[in-house]
């Protein structure tokens, strides 16, 4: 066999599979948890009027302009945030900040199937944390961390879409000796979040993304907060000019629309709350979400035979293989309209 | 003194430091080698044409249209192809699959400054190869770079501007048991360039940026060619959605007008010879360049004088202190008008 030049580690990484983007007709598309709904009407406004002549110049490499109004949304100072290629980027800033050999890496399982290949990269130990029964945090989960460097809690957390008790998370943040980071994608579409957290303790680092409630997954934008010291550490490992400069400017267009968030936020809560109900009535089970996505189980609990009969039917949802998420899929709040046609497939197998 | 979270190597770190961005008024930028001229009209059209709705969708995850348009342009196959957020990130992703402890990087000095930060993060050891007099590569070039994992050669180099001999890079290539990543983030204004080599040889990585030639700074992207099997494995570092979906658009658009490129860059290309000749003419030395900048010290080799004294007329060159390199300044070959106002100054100081 030829030599391979890779880090060993690399080699032996399968590396992280991203939800499936194929190319079906008519294809409903309810697998990646994307928005159905356009980003805010400034976002298309400031793409249409955009002077393409200022592409030639780097953008600002800290992307003050988006810093800005994430600072004025939750009233914090501009040295409290840093500004990533989405949140993917931020994760990826963290752990190489946090984590490398004897600096081990603490997530929840199941969570983000991110958070380990990302640690793994930097050969740091990974200690996974089993949620207990109805994916809630065992018991014993502080002293599972403490070897820990970096914790990563998911809250609202995926693929389950539950969201830990704030009290909870509070005792965690508080009784472990390192870096806590609150992976806070869905915390739009939840009733709390940890961000005014924020003041209160200098081992917290909240992360958010715009890729979901925001409508603007393809602008790869996310963002963190947390105290000065861990921002100035985080910005010396980022790429230097890690934020184009149309996204910047979209991001401002987008986060300063707050009434536009509501509205859209508002419509996804009502469909997310409709598919919980009507699902029920076919005998699924089901996380109570805080997300916009739901994890349903089928009355069979066969989750891969529901996924693969929703392909069928051109409709695409995740499926987890694993002894307990195996039993669920992932289902993204789409459109009424696509929930719709899902809700009819799953009358016609279950009814 | 609190205690640290971050790895004590990022302690450490300075971090890069990127040109600088001032806001001053009617500043003549010609300090990071931005194009003076703008992108092509296809970019234009394609921003301008775009449907903003479709961002709220992640992006192809491989950058596929961009990679595509990529390996018709070269005469390659898309699995030689892989698409980053910038040089940066390719360097990133380079750095983050060949290099860490044990397996160390090799490059040049003077050469561009984030290659040892990047090696530094993967705690890596970093052999520097001193360039030898006129800024030419030293005999026992393949040598000193031995024991590493891998070699940048870049070519042309920054910021001096020449470029290695094609014999020279290709001996190197030949002797060396690594990984070669030539960085030609330049190539598109040199008389030459290595892309054909890739066909010869699977340690062969050939980087290229569309931030200079293709006048799009502010997109963030950033490519490499190589055998299928280092891109596949790069493959497993990068983030899975590193480039977003404007770009990829842009992207097509830019490199499907090589008319456009040739007629910016021709201009470039005279600009730069007149450059070339004033500044000579003033008792300039210059290394002769093969990119969109000139590396030239001033007759009294006091290079931080020359950048002062341009300062203060507000126009914004690249000063590297340094024995050797503190004798010039880096200026980016800017519009006709811009480099006219630089001369003035220039003869006022030295004529």
């Amino acid at each position: 066999m030829k030599k391979s030049y890779f880090r060993p580690v690399i080699d032996a990484m399968a590396g992280y599979v991203p939800g499936e983007q194929p190319k079906i007709d008519k294809l409903i598309k309810v697998n990646t948890n994307e928005n159905p709904y356009p980003p805010a009407p400034g976002v298309f406004d400031t793409l249409h009027a955009f002077a393409a002549n200022k592409l030639r110049l780097y953008p600002q490499p800290t992307a003050d302009i988006a810093r800005e109004t994430i600072a004025t949304l939750h009233g914090v100072d501009i040295d409290n945030v840093i500004a990533a290629n989405g949140s993917d980027d931020t994760l990826n800033i963290a752990i190489r900040s946090f984590c490398g050999p004897g600096l081990p890496l603490a997530c929840f399982n199941p969570s983000y199937s991110l958070y380990p290949v990302l640690a793994q990269m930097q050969e740091a130990p990974i200690i996974r944390i089993n949620l207990a029964e109805g994916f809630r945090m065992p018991s014993d989960a502080a002293e599972q961390a403490a070897p820990a460097n970096l914790l990563i809690i998911t809250r609202p957390n995926a693929p389950t879409g539950n969201a830990f008790p704030m009290a909870e998370v509070r005792a965690l943040i508080e009784n472990f000796d390192g870096v806590v980071l609150v992976d806070e994608a869905y915390a739009d579409f939840s009733d709390d979040n940890c961000m005014d957290l924020v003041r209160e303790y200098d081992n917290l680092i909240v992360s958010r993304t715009m890729s979901k409630s925001y409508s603007l997954a393809g602008i790869r934008f996310g963002y963190a907060v947390a105290c000065p010291e861990l921002i100035e550490g985080m910005m010396k490992v980022k790429d230097s000019y890690n934020v184009d400069m149309l996204t910047q400017y979209i991001v401002r267009a987008a986060l300063s629309d707050q009434e536009y968030l509501d509205k859209t936020r508002s419509i996804i809560l009502a469909t997310r709350a409709r598919m919980e109900k009507e699902l029920a009535k076919l005998g699924f089970t089901y996380v109570p979400s805080q997300t916009n996505f739901l994890f349903a189980a089928p009355p069979d609990n066969d989750g891969k035979r529901f996924f693969d009969v929703l392909r069928e039917n051109a409709i695409l949802v995740r499926y987890f293989p694993g002894e307990v998420t195996g039993r669920y899929v992932r289902i993204s709040v789409g459109s009424d309209a696509e929930i719709d046609k899902l809700l009819e497939v799953a009358a016609r197998l279950y009814g």
